[in-house]
């Protein structure tokens, strides 16, 4: 049973506890990672002992955050998880604390009602965003540092406040932080403005290389083994990679082919604008994902793969 | 003789007055047109006669903004410019009114102060955040339209509230222009999402033809007569144009060259990273602009052009 409270009974009850583990997500983001380290600063600085837990390791992007990363010795009385929707991603390595969850705060609607105690606000585009007003209620200080951490959270979930999901309380909160000590500057630019040379090259690849069918609706792109081996991309790179078709004016479905380890392999990404379901696309191939990013993986030479992937494709185009 | 007055004294002055001209930049952006089209809009609303005018068409991409283009007829007794750093940008058809200027309402800190009353903010990163301190000193109701005149120009001279002239005040005015009806998603679609099948050629040209000077320091694209005419691109395509190789890994100055209209006469743009003064390289060459972003014009052969930029690009990076 899951009791939903709003933001000062979180803060009491955060108050009130020691010995505390902060749940991230897998695949961590900037999100879990900025909410849990300006939560994990704020406790130690209360003089209580607190800890950080993530199934991976935190990418070293993220190291300014400084987070206390949990050693699994110190005795734990109380677990919050942060921006975690669903016990499907904690992760193996946390799969024990699943069922161990005090209190969740979240911004996921989608949230599965796991935690004993359940903050929720699934109209902000952030868990940092709520982060933000629980630290104020718990009346803690936030420092220039805290400010970043929670800064960090609100840029990287809305886009650097691109996404609809952005509202006057988000611009609000922003300028909040600022004034407390976010370095805006340093945070865009690690985040939004770098574009690393790998990065160049593969846009420079997919732009000379990029395949159009269906009237131009969709935009196909077959990254070879040898281009993989001459630039070395980082795999967040090819995420990024797989959805810029998407954006270009008139493309429905965007798909980007690479190949597996295993020769005749293909890993198959899907990324569709509003009216087309990715996640059908890559279900009819074995795969599956979300309404407008989902993959699937492809055993056969790249012409049988993309003829299949096509077929599908032009079925989804004419629904 | 320029009278420096605050958003108060610009206020009072714009209530006293009416039929009154209102002047946009040459190669308009969505900060002087949305700026002018917000003050257009609040001065009509009070029953005053008032037009935009601007050398160049208005592109169509801001036709939403739906401006009253001056037809040239009616009786003018008030010239104000807008985001207008000097008279060198008002262009040949707007010349005449360049010693003719009631006031200028600002946020270059180059500003050539050639008008009667300056308005100045250096500051603010868009001349839309200093017009919404003048249209609330006057009193005037900011409708849901004006609201997205006003939102237009903050979104686009700060790439999404990106840029580090960012503030928070910037967001604070985000907000309140949210507030009053703004369509943020709307807007941000328009200008930072979709990406036109001319600006995925312009891109795909840039990455093919991009030269590289100084250690890889320097980024510099001359853009042909030839590429313009096959592409016909849109004006706000190569504004984007010119500052993408400035977020490059690596790069601390990217500069675009492109023909004018008379042979033998090239524009620059001038993008810069953190520890570069691109107003200084532009102002080498006669031009002028901010800190990160400057430009100028510059007349000879494109083999000339290049060399005397490059210098001043060389000099900049010993500095």
């Amino acid at each position: 049973m899951t009791t939903k409270i709003d933001v000062n009974a979180t803060a009491r009850l955060l108050l009130e506890k020691d010995n505390i583990l902060i749940i991230c997500h897998k695949n961590p983001d900037g999100d879990t990672l900025g909410s849990a380290a300006a939560l994990c600063h704020v406790l130690t600085a209360m003089g209580k002992k607190c800890y950080v837990a993530c199934h991976n390791t935190i990418p070293s992007k993220y190291e300014y955050l400084n987070i206390p990363v949990y050693d699994g010795q110190a005795e734990i009385e109380f677990v919050v998880s942060v921006d975690v929707a669903g016990i499907n991603l904690f992760g193996d390595s946390l799969a024990d604390y699943t069922h161990k969850v005090d209190l969740c705060i979240d911004h996921h609607g989608s949230n599965g009602e796991y935690a004993n105690y359940l903050c929720l606000k699934a109209d902000y585009p952030a868990a940092a965003q709520l982060m933000y007003e629980v630290i104020v209620a718990m009346n803690a200080e936030i420092t220039p540092h805290i400010a970043d951490c929670l800064y960090t959270g609100m840029l990287t979930d809305t886009g650097c406040f691109k996404y609809s999901s952005t509202t006057p309380l988000t611009h609000i909160i922003g300028a909040k932080l600022m004034e407390l000590g976010a370095n805006h500057t340093m945070l865009v630019e690690k985040f939004f403005m770098e574009k690393s040379r790998k990065a160049v090259q593969l846009e420079k690849y997919m732009l000379n290389n990029l395949e159009y069918y269906y009237d131009d609706r969709c935009a196909l792109l077959v990254l070879t083994r040898e281009t993989i081996l001459e630039i070395q991309p980082d795999p967040t790179d090819l995420d990024g990679l797989s959805s810029m078709p998407r954006d270009f004016e008139g493309i429905d479905v965007s798909v980007l082919i690479r190949p597996l380890r295993e020769e005749g392999s293909y890993k198959l990404s899907i990324r569709t604008g509003e009216n087309v379901n990715a996640c059908a696309i890559a279900a009819a191939l074995g795969g599956g994902g979300h309404l407008r990013a989902a993959g699937c993986e492809v055993v056969g030479s790249i012409e049988t793969v993309k003829k299949a992937i096509l077929k599908e494709v032009e079925n989804a185009l004419c629904q």
